[in-house]
């Protein structure tokens, strides 16, 4: 098989509470990361804000904007002017009242090639969105562009492998999660370290089960809660990795940085031909993947 | 929440050709881990023989046994006199022309509280197991024993997170896996890497996307194909993993070894408390996991 090549980049910054700051950020890296070769830049998870989900504040849906908007408008024309695909993290105003946490894809036209909605919203301490966020009604659609077909998702999907494998066997060419995810400065270095490598380890697991390549770009930063009720240090960590799971290349945990590297999309499917997972999948005997438990099995032999 | 502790062993060897030996050594090691303390004894797949999957031979199905067979109930036997949940893996011979690739669970009163038939089947250079394993008909279906439910699965099952997931849908308390895994000895050193942190990591994932603790016990030694066809270095490394997917233990690459290690089946609550997935998994949006590819969705847009 012949190689075929793509420069890939990763935006990984810290957020301030001055969102035009963010975007002149943003906006400057992804003039960068073209200039350093990358056809494809990841932008990671609401990288124009603070990760404000720290609180349940209704006032912050102001912070959201409709697709297409002014950002996403501007996203597309930098797109354009730099010829280059950007895979950008927005808070959707689609309604009053009805908002989403949406990865938006433009081409290297700058066109709107295709969003998704995050499907699997998390809510625990610290991480209220399902406050903010409707659950994505798009479903598991990779994206069309001319680098490929993107399996775009967003953060709290990385522990799905079943996110993953639709993407997968909806033809895509690589997976790419923006996200945002740290540490609480109270947990014990231990348990940090524990959380970080799952982290990393599930989406490589992704990689692995797919026969994939996977980036993630993560932000960096302690943020505060607006209320003082907690921070969290955002872990950066983006990284990079090939379709056996191995990394590729990866970002420090408190630094900015672009993170640029060459992959070989075509390694892809030297890997699926010793490792042919879809050809052995059990279509017949995953029904029970659709329920939310299976309960009568947890009961049987009692 | 009270700690339920459990002490697992695996029993990591080399097989030779001399079935009798094998079984000896099997028993000899279930003996020792009892005595240094374990409770439940996970055993490599296909313990008793060389893989004999390295070429195709009819002949070979002489090895397989009925369930219950002389094998079984010598192994239910000594799992009753040890008071030791044991968990085998056996050439299941179910009916001429008929045989499955089987892992058995005797519960510590030695009754045969459950077995699995592997589910996916590989078929690759070496590995010709679709030639003598008929796919399992008994589902992802976990087995009750007296220190937990037991979600067994075997070797190539490793690679699908489908299998692990219904497993802990089901209620699994553990994941484990007999293996029988190794390298080509033609390929190169960082390939070989490659593939033995794969095959860690995918792993380690279904511990943290299930949030449960992982057992996966491997051969070791080198066997060459009866016709010289070729050979494989069968890696080691049978390890333990918690429900974050954090290595707890991990045998040599090359040394027989009784892994012991004490594990705490509470930690997974509390792990999931923190990191809910069975919570939100959107079951609404899953159905094309049933499905051998998306054919439609790989080709809109275009």
């Amino acid at each position: 098989m012949n190689p075929r090549s793509l420069t890939v980049a990763l935006v990984q910054h810290a957020c301030s509470s001055d969102a035009a700051a963010n975007r002149r950020h943003v906006d400057a890296a992804l003039r960068e990361a073209r200039a350093r070769g990358a056809r494809l830049v990841l932008l990671q998870e609401l990288h124009d804000t603070p990760y404000f989900c720290q609180t349940e504040d209704p006032a912050l849906f102001d912070l959201a904007e409709p697709i297409p908007g002014p950002r996403s408008e501007a996203l597309g024309a930098l797109a354009r002017e730099l010829e280059v695909v950007v895979v950008a993290s927005l808070f959707e105003r689609r309604a009053p009242g009805l908002y989403h946490n949406t990865a938006v894809v433009f081409d290297r036209d700058g066109r709107l090639a295709g969003r998704y909605r995050k499907m699997h919203i998390p809510d625990d301490p610290g991480y209220y969105e399902k406050f903010y966020f409707t659950p994505g009604d798009l479903g598991f659609t990779p994206v069309d562009t001319a680098v490929g077909r993107l399996g775009v998702l967003v953060c709290w999907d990385q522990w799905f492998p079943e996110a993953a494998r639709l993407m997968a066997l909806a033809g895509a060419d690589l997976l790419l999660y923006p996200t945002a995810i740290g540490w609480d400065p109270q947990d014990e270095e231990d348990e940090k370290a524990r959380q970080l490598d799952a982290w990393r380890t599930v989406q490589r697991g992704h990689a692995i089960a797919n026969g994939l390549p996977l980036l993630a770009c993560n932000r960096i930063g302690t943020e505060t809660a607006p209320d003082g009720s907690g921070s969290i240090d955002f872990w950066g960590h983006s990284f990079i990795a090939g379709p056996q799971g191995e990394i590729l290349a990866e970002a420090p945990p408190n630094d900015p940085e672009i993170l640029i590297q060459e992959i070989d999309l075509s390694r892809a499917e030297q890997v699926r031909r010793i490792w042919p997972f879809l050809r052995d999948r059990r279509i017949d005997a995953y029904q029970d993947l659709l329920r939310r438990y299976r309960d009568e099995a947890t009961t049987k032999n009692r």
